[in-house]
């Protein structure tokens, strides 16, 4: 699922934002293109799960995917009128942990943010399995290999996104329309056809395990939810729109609404008519492409279209999550770093705890998608709801013109996704649910703690208080460990006078005739500063040093160490030099309260 | 194999050297305990590499084994009066780098220098191989999991090295008299034994596929020359012993040739009686163990001796390769880095590299000793080798008296040892010793191209040249990165004020209201330095800074940035604090000539 586009907008290379020229901004239709990817693209694993929570009971509870399909559509309803209301009062976009925070208080906030932490880790996951059983529906050979195929796919978008991709909201569009046209060209050529269904993977017995219970047709329900994960994404992405914005992104959300509903319930329609059962090594949505279209080309092309559109859902995370963390960090709720969020280097952590992280995920249910979908829907319900309960607030607090009826409607909507999400957790529990239940809380929990150290921090550095004066004339002294007379020391020890009042040189050596070849060599060359040779028989270099500083450093002068750094002019040779000083520069940092100066010195080799 | 307790007497934790008093020296009793443990753990491998290589011409062939022990013997009886003299010219010990570097020039030196880095990581391989398959001959249980035996004692040596062992000579005592009794034990009762032999393992088949020719017997020769290894351990440890140093060491290395030539032939004796075939599972020299004690408490105990001493074999390695590594450094052929032998975090480098690249061999081979021991004995017949022809260069110039004889010895030895290594490289390069054959001239390449590198650099730097006096009364001006006027900002301002003849603040911000309040609190807070405000739209804090830097840093005054960084009391808050201040200064160290400097905070939380 996602909140797609409205993040990849955001990021560090793109900083499309509202008002930088109208032009770069989405017409409902290029709205719909680009930001429906992540809604449209579960229609590839939301029916399978249903068909595969039915099997137990026999195939002929199969017939019970239609209306499962039928109520969920219904919530599919009530979900698109209710965010076309979010994207009236929030048209900042923001997402659900911004909803949370402006109307429904802290620890709600925190409850959104970990759900959203949750719920792009597992994006990732499904849309990944998901691509590699549509991959491996076209390529039945891969079928005992969908965890590589997974894996590899994993490590692509790690590189992609490492590099740093330049992306637009345009490059999305082309798979989207080729997906659309591919899913409903099932749909209608399915229902006109007459000719026996084309059958592809293997069959398999499904003996009836248990009846077609009330308890059972709630498991199939709540796993056919997964379909309606990102049907919030163009709420979130209002500012990407042409104005009017809020319109047009109104206008969106139900044309998406609508051929969603319309995927789900013809395919459902199919299942039930051909009587559509899991078969080896093809997936459902496979089977039904293999009946519409035969098993020449476009059973391929259909295939590798699906797996491409699940692979850009899973991208989508890759954007959203440094945003979210940089939401986070600016509330103090994580280190301070992420709030980083243009710095290259930072970002890069954030997109490789998201790769381990599903890594993790993919090779715990060794790539099944369906093991993955409970935990994965939980997260997106807690988001649902949570968006319509600030939104009844909102209603509440500011009792605009009929406002007791919008609050109902997103009470409804509330209400449903509740429901949904409790149903859920209930069945599902056992079967992986439980994760969530346990990461939701620490994640919670962290970001509390977090929270509370950046506010004891404040307190004893004094935010808000205007300080003491500066000391001024305290006097200093510039300590320079040197290991030769070169035209290092020259560059180290000019820039120390410039610094320090008063400046020393100080060497450590293990062996009395190198040391008294460099003092020779110091007198020679007679600087105008002492040098302090000090005596080292183990061969080490920083603790000599370190005591030495510790013992000058009595006197109330301001007390600095200047590093003079070789720096080579390529990389490679970087290991070749300036180690030692890394390490004493370290140390100094670590034991002692003294300024540590670095001071490069560029060789040409 | 190794250079053992010489080089572990040179370590960090234990700096034992000559003159430290004569108590801790060892005598000629001693000195064997405590250094033939990895010459004597070979004849856990070496008899068994005969065995192994004479039996693909079917299990009549292994009659051969007792020649061609006999024939190792004799090269042995060749290295041991050779040794003897190494011991007498090179009293102050080195090993094969030392002794090539003084008598044999650069070129060769770089060779020892390779095939003694070869030689610790295979020490470590084939001794935890041949451990695991002593320690799966007492439980037979293991006899598949002996990979995960290897990396699980690997993964142990490394975490006791990483930690830092103290370690004695005298520990190794111990486990070194009981593996000697053991040893001698097998050959002993198994020699006066009439009862028939007990039989352990699984009775394997042995097709004759070839016929037992000269170059079959040529290649169990040069297999069971890895029985060598290790017998030079004590000539490189002379320093270690009590005075009269020399005489001790030469008892010593007598002694280790005697009792290793004695182990030899007996082993080889019983096999040939007790017509002793490779079986599954089970070791030869299990069997022979099996023979002699039965197959109660003493054979397991046998075989866990063993494993321990070839454990202890191992860990030798670790010791050795920092003691190499820093002599190399401090020849400027691997970085200086390495030259730092009492930092610890120095230390560990070595010690993981060593752990992976061991770890990396085992996995390649399945932990099969007998795919190692080719790679093996090379690195060791190279060292052999340059030692003795290092010492005859050496009685040819110094030409003392009987120099001629002296030259004859170690002249005999070198091409003895010079052709049981082309043997082994000839005969075995398809099983593995091309590996060698690529890594050795690999690391030659690489220690001369370090050298190079730092006689250039140092050509730059004017190394040995007196340089221009430094400069003087250049001024300076010291810019101090800041968030907002607190108690870090009044630090951070009085230490620039103190080194800096001007200082200046200077503040990012994103957010304009942001910006007006911190101007107005400088203004209230009056420190009497000028702070600057630079606008930065797209949230980054490095680049605006770098640029303003750059920008300042035209007017001929040594620039100083200096930045506060907020230390927390507990570790585990570092990710919390400081990283702004890390990833600024690491890109200004690398972009600017500036001197970055950083001022440590310590808060109470």
């Amino acid at each position: 699922m996602a909140y797609g586009l409205a993040r990849r907008e955001l990021r560090p290379r793109v900083p499309l934002r509202p008002g930088e020229g109208e032009k770069h901004h989405l017409t409902s239709l290029e709205g719909l293109a680009a930001l429906s990817l992540d809604a449209l693209s579960s229609v590839a694993y939301g029916p399978e799960a249903i068909v595969l929570a039915l099997v137990v009971a026999g195939t002929g509870a199969l017939t019970a995917t239609l209306p499962i399909t039928l109520a969920i559509t219904f919530l599919l309803a009530a979900l698109v009128v209710s965010y076309g209301q979010v994207i009236a009062v929030h048209p900042d976009g923001g997402g659900a942990y911004a909803v949370a925070k402006k109307d429904l208080g802290r620890t709600t906030s925190l409850l959104a943010a970990a759900s959203l932490v949750v719920d792009y880790v597992l994006t990732v996951a499904v849309s990944l399995a998901a691509g590699a059983d549509a991959f491996a529906s076209a390529f039945p050979g891969l079928a005992d290999d969908k965890l590589a195929v997974c894996l590899i796919g994993l490590a692509l978008l790690t590189a992609v996104n490492l590099r740093g991709v330049t992306d637009s909201a345009r490059v999305l569009m082309l798979p989207t329309v080729l997906f659309i046209v591919a899913i409903l060209g099932i749909v209608v050529l399915g229902l006109i056809r007459s000719h026996p269904v084309a059958l592809v993977g293997t069959p398999r017995s499904f003996p009836a395990h248990e009846s077609l219970g009330f308890l059972l047709i709630l498991k199939a329900f709540s796993s056919g939810c997964s379909a309606l994960t990102g049907v919030e994404a163009i709420a979130n992405a209002v500012p990407t729109f042409r104005t009017p914005r809020v319109r047009r992104a109104q206008r969106t959300e139900l044309m998406l609404g609508a051929l969603l509903g319309l995927m789900l319930i013809g395919l459902a329609v199919l299942i039930r008519r051909d009587h559509v059962a899991p078969r080896g090594d093809v997936t459902v949505l496979a089977q039904l492409a293999a009946g519409a279209y035969g098993t020449g080309w476009a059973y391929y092309a259909t295939n590798l279209i699906v797996t491409l559109v699940l692979l850009l859902a899973a991208n989508t995370s890759f954007g959203g999550l440094p945003v979210l963390m940089s939401l986070l960090a600016r509330d103090h709720r994580l280190p301070h770093l992420f709030g980083l969020r243009a710095e290259r280097p930072v970002y890069r952590y954030g997109v490789v705890a998201l790769a381990l992280l599903a890594a993790v995920l993919l090779i715990a249910v060794d790539a099944d998608t369906h093991r993955l979908i409970p935990l994965f829907a939980i997260g997106v319900f807690i988001g649902f709801t949570l968006s319509q309960i600030g939104l009844v607030r909102h209603w509440a607090t500011q009792r605009p013109e009929r406002w007791l009826h919008r609050a109902l409607i997103n009470g409804t909507g509330a209400l449903l996704t509740t429901l949904a999400g409790v149903i859920l957790l209930t069945t599902k529990f056992l079967e992986g649910a439980w994760v969530v239940v346990i990461a939701v809380p620490l994640m919670m929990l962290l970001f509390a703690r977090v929270e509370r150290y950046y506010t004891a921090v404040g307190e004893e550095l004094g935010l808000g208080r205007i300080p003491d004066p500066p000391d001024r004339w305290t006097g200093s002294l510039v300590i320079v460990p040197l290991g030769e007379v070169s035209k290092l020391a020259r560059h180290a020890v000019s820039a120390a006078l410039a610094l320090g009042d008063e400046v020393v040189a100080v060497a450590v050596h293990a062996d009395p005739d190198k040391t008294r070849a460099l003092q020779e060599a110091w007198d020679r060359w007679n600087p105008g500063v002492r040098l302090d040779v000090i005596d080292s028989p183990h061969r080490s270099l920083v603790q000599p040093i370190v005591d030495y500083v510790q013992r000058v450093a009595q006197d109330g002068r301001q007390i600095a160490v200047l590093i003079p750094e070789v720096e080579p002019r390529h990389r490679r040779y970087e290991i070749l030099q300036n180690q030692r000083g890394l390490l004493l520069a370290t140390v100094l940092r670590a034991r002692t309260d003294v300024v540590v100066c670095m001071l490069p010195y560029r060789l040409s080799v």
